[in-house]
């Protein structure tokens, strides 16, 4: 082995050591595990009409986009879906990428002119961070949900771009989003919004604020619409300059055709069907409370608490899909995860340096396409399964 | 329309007025273009057994991956393909990524240590480029596809990471990959390269390189395999390292299912089809010669010229799938792309900023899936339509 692989086997052995060795686990295509890990929220990666419009587009077209969207990548299909995710957004335009991860890398980009500053909540996404580096810009971070904090930071700095989730992906609470956009506005900053867990999630989860002239959201296509890809929405102008000079959009192979088509299906659906967000919240509500009354540290936490109530009464409930649990450490957190596994559930574990904060949990997400009685017996197996 | 919005239009102006501006041009279900612009270089995008592989795998998976690789994104289909495709390179290892751009960012920040120097040929892709911004580290670059200077360059540098792609995506020219390897090796610097437009083009692309221990390989599955996604082939500690801390590994959506099931079967019949390669390479001698004595300025250039013989023989011609021909301008390069597309012919134009010297082209690239006899009339159509 030559001395770079002998320096990263090294570091391997040390992060076995700190318990943060990652393994992938292949799943087979009959689904022996209840979904308590995923980001589909809303169970339409498998619904049949989104499959019928993959199936479609997939004879129609073929398999891949077979170019960029400037060259050959843009069909009919894609221009189809953004319109309908800009009026969805009710934004002026949208623009597709071929995942949430590019979308955001090039719009933080676009935002940045020689004087900005970037002004991130703490917590914000990997790829949100990465956009910020690539930017080259001076970024700052300002406490978790903060406003105030924000104002403060805003006050020193002329030109910034504010970036923040709707719904937190690591522990699913809510930024407060117009208190954040009166802030910025303030202070003529504009605000970037990741949308990943809000869009189809929670109703009006960028709180109408998508129409702002200041106001730019970015969402992914692969968490409640169950396919893959990103999206970028906003005023006309700043999709005309990513269609112009983003490296992002520019040089990556377009979206899969079929991803686009179910895509669009799925978007319909999630519009049309309220239902599925209420059964949604209703099961968040219900898995939060669940946890809470075992004694687990949940969140998200009570936006006010009393600490003299019952656990169950100290925690407002999570607003998105998210409900994580704190676990004792990291090694104890795969641990926890792996019964869970061993049990038929599948939950997310998260450990350091995939956490903000670096504490280690198990993150649980709800399917709606579980059936409910599977997703409750579920819920009993993760308390049991505990350290 | 605020302050912002407004200094983004007037740079559109200056664009449009400077013959830069890019449209998207959605292309219908029912091609009316004969494809000399696109990458699926073997057909396999429509192939049926890719559409059935594809669409099996839609039904028994669903649409999206529904999460991260490491979280519920990978199935049995993506350890599959990462196994047929590390076979494949002759690599120890390979990982899949849901792009090419992705797995660019990925593995040249994994390479990074605080003190290594990434020194790249100044042709390289965009996602290459921004791969090494968003490293950190010192990037040089080395005069196109030349190992002297590299080899100056090395001389100057003692950590160091070669960039390089096999076949350049603007011109179709080959790397001289054994001369930077062995120039590499020399001042034990790692060689990374990109066979993003080798991989099923060019019979063994990496010039065997792949199972060497200071060598890197990566692609997109997007081009001759006719899907989408990305891939990087090399040793087992590598993969490791991506899979544990790769940023753009971990916090990106998984590549859908079904692509992943009809990439992995467009791979096999790349594999075994070498005929397709045989008539890919007939093709772009045939438009390489046409193009030539028609009396445009068409690249890759011949390797050794004599300015005394006939244009037809002072050329080498490509040995991957990509013809470029020069234009006057950049303007004149969208006029006479333009003119091909009414007349029925998609054609790549390629104009700064995508162009690594600042000279438009149309970039021609050869799809073995159009008959012949339309692919040679939309040859005489582009050389028609010149301005
Ligand atoms: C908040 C957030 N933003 C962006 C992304 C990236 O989106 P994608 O997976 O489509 O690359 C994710 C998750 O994957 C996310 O959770
Ligand atoms: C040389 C090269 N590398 C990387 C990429 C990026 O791959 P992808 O389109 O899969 O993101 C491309 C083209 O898109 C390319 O031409």
């Amino acid at each position: 082995m030559s001395d770079w692989q002998a320096a990263l086997a090294r570091k391997a052995e040390l992060r076995d050591r700190a318990g943060l060795r990652r393994e992938l686990r292949p799943r087979p295509a009959a689904e022996p595990m209840v979904d308590l890990a995923g980001n589909d929220y809303l169970g339409l990666s498998r619904h049949p009409q989104v499959i019928a419009a993959a199936s479609a587009a997939l004879d129609a077209y073929g398999l891949g986009a077979t170019g960029s969207r400037l060259v050959r990548g843009t069909t009919e299909l894609h221009t189809e879906l953004e319109q309908e995710l800009a009026a969805w957004f009710g934004a002026a335009d949208a623009l597709v990428y071929s995942s949430g991860y590019l979308a955001n890398l090039g719009v933080v980009r676009a935002l940045v002119t020689p004087q900005t500053v970037l002004i991130a909540d703490e917590h914000v996404h990997a790829s949100l961070i990465d956009g910020c580096r690539l930017a080259g810009a001076r970024t700052v971070t300002y406490r978790h949900a903060d406003p105030d904090h924000l104002a403060s930071l805003l006050g020193e700095h002329k030109k910034a771009v504010v970036l923040t989730e709707s719904v937190f992906s690591v522990d699913g609470d809510l930024a407060p989003l117009r208190d954040l956009h009166n802030v910025a506005r303030e202070q003529h900053a504009l605000l970037l919004i990741d949308d990943a867990h809000g869009l189809g999630v929670v109703e009006d989860s960028t709180a109408g604020l998508a129409g702002a002239d200041d106001v730019v959201i970015t969402a992914t296509l692969s968490k409640a619409l169950g396919g893959a890809g990103g999206v970028v929405a906003g005023p006309s102008a700043l999709v005309r300059h990513l269609i112009d000079t983003g490296r992002t959009f520019i040089f990556d192979t377009a979206l899969p055709p079929a991803v686009a088509a179910g895509v669009r299906v799925a978007a319909r659906l999630a519009i049309t069907s309220p239902e599925l967000r209420v059964e949604l919240r209703s099961r968040s509500l219900y898995a939060h409370r669940r946890l809470a009354d075992a004694g687990f540290r949940v969140r998200p936490a009570a936006a006010s608490s009393d600490p003299a109530s019952a656990p169950s009464a100290r925690v407002s409930g999570p607003a998105g899909g998210i409900v994580s649990v704190e676990a004792p450490s990291a090694e104890l957190a795969a641990t926890w995860a792996a019964e869970c596994r061993r049990t038929g559930v599948a939950v997310g574990c998260f450990r350091p340096p995939s956490t903000p904060d670096h504490v280690s949990r198990l993150r649980l997400t709800i399917n709606v396409g579980v059936p409910r009685a599977a997703f409750e017996q579920a819920l009993e197996k993760v308390v049991e399964a505990a350290p």
